[in-house]
């Protein structure tokens, strides 16, 4: 049975993993036939944000992995003891977390820095022609890291014009989609789709996930 | 469209919310063309627990409707502020946060006691004839209600012979049943599905959920 790793960023959209985009890709993964590996950094989340409100909950901390671990129903592995080698693919959910854990676009922008064991990993699987997936706002992480090698990936956030803008600063092409579809990168073997940053329901980003996740099982 | 109320208990399997379960519910409401209303207790948990260790994370404390607010993306109420009149339906998603926040059937088995607000909904519910789901350990959240109503209801938790005992000891009857499917009560309206009570996998607990949302909805 195919492996493929899932970086979760913590749980819940506004301080780490999108919760609905997690499920539906460990969910469309097992109706694919393939075993998911979840994996987070071991690192404190940027901020904690209490959902109800909006509001970033002052003083309270949380920690990426923990979190993470709610959405893996606990069996999920610290990024920085696994391999490329350990894995057949890998696939990013969306969420802020992406955006402010994994690396720190949300605050810096096309300026972000990649977490180094997220960058490393990105690095490996695709130096290892392994396919890459990314969902929602995890493009603009990935195009940090592509984007720094010289890697003119093709990939899409969606249709934000500032975000896309951003991606394209960052060394990659921005390619516009809607979110019940996907932009397939063949020659990186590099997926993705845009699901939360334009979809107005969970079923629509269903749609753009499911077919994301059988066109990178596809690509093994 | 119709509103589906769903009850959320937490955000996470130990403590709150099992997330697929709620999750897969939300997504399979959306596909059945019906409205989601997130709704949970302003309450705080029972206790924490680390999802990593499995332990409880002492001198922690998270309230119940702000965390399952990082289910509903924010989109969320007071269950003490939803009557029976403002939706056509409600479902309870499983996970320890219905037998640990939204009664005490973790610590006190048969002897539990259910949140007033959550015992006053699901009365309304039923005395207004509009249908009533359970998934996973929330049947026996609802069995305790509705025997205490001396309601000869049936309903499932999968097969798990102390937690069917404790069922029918408050008076509804338990029926056997695997996760791929669900026990539809015509006479009550009730329908429930084992879930994670019996589930390998989450396209298992998939199966069984979308079966029992689709004649949730079926029963409207």
């Amino acid at each position: 049975m195919a492996k493929v790793g899932v970086v979760l960023s913590g749980c819940g959209v506004y301080d780490g993993s999108e919760i609905h985009e997690a499920v539906i890709t460990l969910l469309a993964l097992d109706r694919q036939g393939v075993e998911a590996i979840c994996m987070a950094p071991d690192i404190d989340q940027m901020h904690v944000v209490n959902h109800l409100t909006g509001e970033e909950a002052a003083g309270e901390s949380r920690n990426v992995l923990v979190e993470s671990a709610r959405i893996a129903r606990g069996d999920i592995k610290d990024i920085a003891t696994v391999k490329a080698a350990d894995i057949d693919a890998l696939i990013f959910p969306g969420g802020f977390g992406a955006a402010k854990n994994l690396c720190d676009f949300a605050v810096k922008g096309a300026d972000c820095e990649v977490n180094p064991e997220v960058a490393r990993l990105i690095r490996e699987i695709v130096a290892a022609k392994k396919p890459l997936g990314a969902i929602c706002i995890a493009p603009a992480m990935v195009a940090r890291v592509l984007g720094d090698d010289q890697l003119s990936a093709r990939l899409t956030i969606g249709n934000d014009a500032d975000t896309a803008a951003a991606v394209n600063t960052m060394g990659v092409t921005h390619v516009d989609c809607p979110c019940s579809n996907f932009v397939i990168d063949r020659e990186n073997k590099i997926v993705s789709t845009p699901a939360y940053m334009l979809a107005g329901g969970i079923a629509e980003v269903a749609e753009g996930i499911e077919k994301t996740v059988k066109a990178l099982v596809e690509l093994l």
